[in-house]
């Protein structure tokens, strides 16, 4: 019988994983959120991850539970395990990726390198935070927060009120994170695949593009990354994936400084966008490595097959149709793009696909992804 | 709406289909022959591709039919065409794939190279043209071969009498195809993609190495095939993809004879497993490409990405158990191999999977790819 992998989420990181699922043999199975999501192709059942008993029968029939997203609840995860069902990344691992304020306080321990932090639970707190790091500061909620969500700069203690207001309604009480404002001159990303056995692998690091927080575009490798900062990264996520017990592809974000310090931003534990480019760049992509770590099979080369890649988001998509009434001019122009679309309806700022250039020239690599890519804009 | 393409078969090249069709978001609909096909994740239906209700039915819901083979008779394609719908490769081109006397007299009528060929009724004219070729041939069923079925070398006339008897009981008619013994060096491929449209892109000429009739290795690029040689392979392939208004892909198989000719040898109108290397070592794969080519887009870029790329099949497959009982082993001796496999029982001498290698050094590539194979025989 063939290896099952149950995904818990429908979204473009699960429709990824189809490719290589295929090629390998893997039986995928999605659990999504509704009908014609991303992954609908390989959908075997349509719940609400929140609920213990949707996301348990969806696991009875796999081999391993892994994820779209890192929401799902720390309680329907426990009946899983408690069901004896193997998960990857494990309920301890995501509540690194659930809990930011956790996060912090875990890397902390790990001695990683990150910025100045507190957690704060009212104005006055926020205020002194502030008064020590030269008056700015990103205050951000612990939980639920992506692309941007749940993140806010701040010049005053009382500008986080309503994030504090709400805290207060909730039963579980809590803080929030505040952080000091980094001065850096790029933001990388650092990946890292571990085997539930342990085995880990690196991926060359990233120089990863955001406008307006969200991911715009990614080099691979970052630019003058060669030698010191390419170690420095690698041992930064390897050494996060084992001590936070990460099973699966981990995604570090990081600051480069202005002092020339890697300072860890977030943490993803699932196929991450950053790694998007290893699908057409890489021997093996963050998709199939995704699959091989948390099946506990050997790891596959994470090296690149060119000498750049360049990864650049479609955000939003067009406003009028399709992305593929768009496939006719942008794949005329620029035959040598790799085109992923996420079956996704447009809409301003969604992420609907993206565009892979390889090459060995990083300047007609950037141009042509960025060409490509803009076709499918308004 | 996503772009449909339907595709009658579902074997391993519909199969191949699915991973591009994903990424691009075309919608991929298989009739499949039976349930648990190669192709089965895409089949939205299943039945016979010989009968012309069942294949219209199915056909209705896309915007062009394509095909995993060459067997669907041209009654059926008649239909499908009668009836408005596109079809690629179309009937007529079809037509040179399906038969041999057929495809050997068109391309004589192009001035293609190719080696001496005659129909033949009977023993008699064979022997004739055995006296005239230094007393051996091959003699080949224009209909239905494939892998080396319905290929025989004779060496006296009335070695194919049984294939004569079939004929005279066959209401068609006909004649068996008799070919000149070729004194060939190697094998080589020449693939080709051309949309309706008109435009066409070469891939660069691959080695085969075929055992027992059955492919068992490509190479790609051909080694010293650079310059006038691949000029010529390439210029071969666009003369009869234009000459037999080929859509999609085409595979030329080709003879290197001892006095530095290329011969064509035989044609296949679709993805081809002389082109599997280009899953992991061409900017655009053959399975991506056929997709566009049928849906009239503009072709990919067939560069390779990377110097060499080996391709070798996996041949019927351990005798106990199925594929991933190997991976572990395989995956953890030869991580930079891409295994891929078709969801077939093992079986003596079937096609059942194949793993590419791509990189710098031939020698390496070559050897990596054959040694990661090997695990999946017995």
């Amino acid at each position: 019988m063939a290896l099952r992998v149950g995904v818990v989420g429908g979204g473009q990181l699960a429709r990824m994983m189809i490719a290589p699922a295929v090629e390998l043999g893997v039986d995928l199975r999605v659990l999504a959120e509704e009908d014609g999501m991303s992954a609908s192709l390989a959908a075997t059942a349509v719940g609400d991850y929140r609920d213990a008993e949707t996301v348990l029968a969806f696991a009875r029939d796999v081999d391993v539970v892994t994820f779209d997203h890192e929401h799902v609840p720390q309680s329907v995860l426990a009946t899983l395990v408690d069901a004896g069902i193997a998960v990857h990344p494990g309920p301890h691992a995501l509540r690194f990726a659930q809990d930011k304020l956790v996060m912090r306080a875990r890397l902390q321990e790990l001695g990683m390198p990150q910025p100045d932090w507190a957690a704060v639970t009212d104005a006055e707190q926020l205020q002194a935070f502030l008064d020590d790091h030269r008056g700015r500061a990103v205050v951000k909620t612990p939980r639920g927060g992506y692309d941007g969500k749940g993140v806010r700069v701040v010049s005053t203690g009382t500008e986080a009120d309503d994030w504090f207001a709400t805290l207060a309604e909730d039963a579980r009480g809590g803080a929030l994170l505040v952080e000091e404002l980094v001065d850096f001159t790029r933001e990388l990303a650092q990946q890292v695949a571990r085997r539930p056995s342990g085995a880990v692998r690196a991926y060359p690091v990233v120089e990863t593009v955001q406008r307006d927080g969200v991911c715009a575009e990614v080099i691979a490798p970052a630019p003058h990354s060669g030698g010191r900062l390419e170690d420095v990264a690698a041992r930064i996520g390897i050494t996060i994936a084992e001590g936070l017990e990460v099973t699966g592809m981990l995604a570090v974000e990081l600051f480069e400084t202005t002092d020339e310090r890697l300072l860890v931003n977030e943490l993803a534990m699932r196929p991450h966008n950053s790694g998007h480019w290893s699908q057409d760049g890489a021997v093996t992509s963050q998709f199939e490595q995704h699959l091989r770590a948390v099946l506990d099979l050997p790891l596959g080369d994470p090296s690149p097959v060119s000498e750049w890649a360049v990864m650049v988001n479609v955000l939003g998509g067009p406003t009028n149709g399709s992305l593929d009434d768009r496939f006719d001019a942008a794949m005329t122009e620029h035959p040598g793009a790799k085109i992923h679309t996420y079956g996704k309806a447009p809409r301003p700022g969604r992420k609907v696909g993206h565009v892979n250039v390889v090459g060995g020239n990083l300047d007609d690599v950037a141009y042509e992804a960025r060409a490509a890519a803009s076709f499918f804009d308004d």
